[in-house]
């Protein structure tokens, strides 16, 4: 049986979402930051690790500075990626490992963060207006980063 | 001049979901589990400021002895929500304060979030299926989180 023609849509708009993921990874695997920044809608509300609270959309520039401090390619992995989409509108969540080696350093960086973005179809393609990335912090004296968890 | 309906119906849903973040904020105040829960779909999707990674929905009990550590009433603000809105399907970002004072502590925690919501509307009200909260950490040595930062 064909399944109706909304489903298969809905089919077709998660799998595009995802490739949209992928192609952010193989842009870090590449360290393209245009590759990078390409599936963003101008001014996305980005919460990233790092402060300010809010960046405002990404910043070619800034990604470029950034894949530079890094010795071969950024490795990102992505792992329980969930899809909801509704019409224009879409939003995700899942755990991404980010893995490599900062030039200089004597071992790898290589850990897990929580992934949200939020999607809007425009012009006919996806783009993300939203993500919000982050990793715990262990509430005791330490407060550091729980960079140990695996999904 | 009157709007057109589905633009009248964005401007209620968004109204709902903001009115169903403030009655987690009031919950909060009133320190009643069951009133932050109360917004939440089964096996919400929660990633935390604290570990593990994941949380499988809200769990009120677990609630309950997080409230019983604050001496008196929790304070959450918001500031700077934007909602998006299609259909049943929702999601909504911006900053959340925390304030209150700990049980035997000298002063008060007070900091700010950043949070994100995705919601579903399930038997005609809007359910939270996912949320996102998080500080993000100073990329130094100290990789502290960076409670200092205002919206």
């Amino acid at each position: 049986m064909t399944p109706p023609a909304t489903e298969r849509t809905a089919r077709q708009d998660r799998a595009a979402i995802l490739n949209l993921l992928e192609e952010i990874a193989r842009a870090h695997y590449e360290k393209s930051a245009a590759g990078i920044a390409a599936p963003y809608a101008p001014h996305a509300v980005i919460f990233d690790l790092e402060p300010p609270l809010v960046h405002d959309g990404i910043d070619p520039k800034r990604k470029e500075a950034w894949l530079g401090i890094w010795e071969g390619p950024v490795t990102i992995a992505t792992k329980g990626i969930e899809v909801k989409v509704t019409g224009d509108v879409a939003f995700a969540h899942g755990y991404v490992r980010l893995a490599g080696r900062k030039k200089g350093a004597a071992r790898d960086v290589d850990f897990w963060m929580r992934q949200t973005v939020c999607l809007e179809r425009r012009d006919g393609n996806w783009r993300i207006v939203h993500e919000h990335t982050s990793v715990p912090f262990y509430m005791d004296e330490s407060l550091r980063p729980a960079f140990d968890l695996k999904p």
